[in-house]
């Protein structure tokens, strides 16, 4: 909990009306000081400073909650791709109950904005107890989780006040992309051309977030949510490496305008979540490029067939999925292995302003607590 | 599609309003099917007649779609805590597009009742590429998926007409008990008393879930639906193995009634979906017999803090779970690793009493096909 007085808050937050807003106006700078030291172009390669040897894991499991979940998801999609190790994501308060299969071949991999999340660090030690290598990706410097794991990854996204996450989220992220191309480097899957490429694209991503928040493109979200604000429901769906980024997009509705978001694999919609869609019901479909795009856009179809309202997000240029769709929000075109960062930005704007403009406190919303330290 | 005149759709209905509930009363059947001529009370073993080497694997992978993928995550739990072998759940439209990271160490098992479900015949093919030995827990007879695998254990559910599955998921899930207990003696996790004692619990299956469809336990879930069917939304939770019983009850809900209803892991509540927990939202808790059970019960207090109103599934006799609920529907005492059969009946009843009360038509509801054979 955090006490402050007005006028000290004010301030703090630097001209914003919100602390959420103004943290996700930080993420281009909190990208940089997430990705930049890190990248080194004359090797094509990252230096992380961990002491863990890459190579010497069988498996990898990432444990988290919340948002931090869905960083691991794409950290999963990350690593599995580059890296060729298998990779499984629990959320914490499963894992630590459910014996899990850990030995010393086995790197876990906890995430949490604090480092103090109660189910995150038991489920920490419940992997130690097994042998398990260690290793946290942390927001919170000295904090609880960064004394028990064996290796730190800091995302150094500076304080994260709002509840909702929003640049911890994108920085969680931007770590994913350096441990995939680290492992991936260092286990020889990943070629120097391919990685310096990625690097390259974790480059850009400042500069495209950056990009994702010019007024314009604001301006649009905030139309869209002011059309939308009244609906009941929302359905969000993705693929691949943008299917957390529609899971993260529904938990940000969720959690600060109280409307029932709920996420799907895109694919997975028509085997039950089908049923649901109805002239009342936006869907918002990641639908940047990709090379599985046009399954998106099929989906796109389907939704328009039985009369659901479709909010799509189209990579910038794409005349041909945009036609489909209600609403278009135009996003920076990036490599999709990076585009997980640049994509969910537009999603947190859609949950802030559909928030904003139904009077909602985003910053303390009901119920939710910064950081869950009871179980 | 079925084509069948109305007269003996009445006859095939054998007295039943709809296939739904017929089907929904089918399972003590369907489950006798499954599970008795398999279990050998003598030896304290099952014989499943699968000529696949059961100590030969390092990891299993379970891929399915809609209801048979959560039967696919109780498998993951069975299997995990009794043979010791890691294991990853993929929905199929996922898997077959992310280069999954597969060998001829790996055992991928497919589930689907009609074994024509496209995403999961086409996710199998991607697994055979790369060397894979592949298993399929299947219904249909000379279905695509059974010429194509390895080896199939059949289900043995019998024709499912109704839309919203429901013996083929008990059959399913019946199925994963018996490749837990397969692979857990013949790898030397499970040792004969502990054996016997899941053969027990297997072989009361058809008789608890008989109980379960008491008339007296129906009317009590007719009255519940009464109460809440013009909620528009639903939260459900459950924990461990009993986390797909709340993932499937929802589906469920969803399927049939076009309620809004979305399951979470119980612990992972407060990570964000609480904030959605107001007077108008009814949670429904598994909250029966589990090494858990105390956990699960602070977050019914949780909710309730929240003026949530909670219907909790209890195992009879449980005086303690059932006084913190507004509606108890008490479920027939069982064994934890076998309960998720058991319990999930009862969510089924609560969609099935829900969706008629609305006037809807639960063995068409709309937009959805029975097996989704393209993508």
């Amino acid at each position: 909990v955090v006490h402050i007085d007005w006028d000290a808050e004010a301030a703090e937050k630097g001209g914003f009306d919100t602390y959420m807003l103004k943290e996700i106006h930080e993420q281009p700078q909190a990208l940089t000081n997430t990705l930049m030291g890190r990248l080194h172009d004359e090797t094509g390669e990252v230096d992380l400073d961990i002491a863990l040897d890459p190579a010497c894991f069988e498996r990898i499991q990432i444990v988290a909650c919340g948002t931090a979940f869905y960083a691991g998801l794409v950290g999963e999609y990350l690593i599995e791709q580059l890296a060729r190790v298998p990779v499984e994501v629990d959320v914490a308060s499963e894992y630590r109950y459910r014996a899990p299969i850990v030995d010393e071949k086995t790197l876990v991999i906890v995430v949490s904005q604090s480092g103090e999340t109660i189910d995150t660090l038991e489920a920490l030690r419940e992997a130690k107890k097994f042998g398990a290598k260690t290793l946290g990706v942390i927001n919170a410097k000295g904090s609880s989780m960064t004394r028990e794991v064996d290796d730190v990854l800091y995302i150094h996204a500076g304080p994260e006040i709002g509840v909702a996450s929003t640049k911890a989220y994108t920085s969680m992220v931007g770590a994913m992309l350096l441990l995939a191309l680290w492992l991936g480097r260092a286990r020889g899957t990943l070629n120097a051309e391919k990685g310096a490429e990625l690097l390259h694209g974790a480059r850009e991503l400042p500069r495209l977030v950056e990009e994702a928040l010019s007024p314009e493109r604001l301006a649009n979200i905030e139309r869209i949510a002011e059309k939308y604000k009244d609906a009941r429901d929302y359905l969000f769906l993705g693929r691949g490496v943008n299917a957390p980024t529609a899971f993260e997009g529904a938990l940000k509705l969720k959690e600060i305008s109280y409307i029932h978001a709920e996420a799907y694999a895109a694919g997975e919609m028509k085997h039950g979540p089908i049923a649901l869609i109805d002239e009342n019901l936006p869907v918002v479909v990641v639908a940047t490029k990709s090379f599985l795009l046009e399954k998106t856009v099929s989906n796109i179809q389907e939704v328009r067939a039985r009369k659901g309202r479709v909010i799509a997000l189209v990579s910038d240029g794409d005349t041909e999925a945009s036609r489909h769709a209600d609403d278009v929000i135009f996003v920076p075109q990036a490599d999709e292995y990076v585009s997980p960062v640049v994509n969910v930005v537009a999603l947190q704007l859609l949950s802030y302003y559909t928030a904003t403009l139904l009077g909602k406190d985003v910053d303390k919303p009901r119920n939710l607590a910064k950081s869950v330290t009871v179980e």
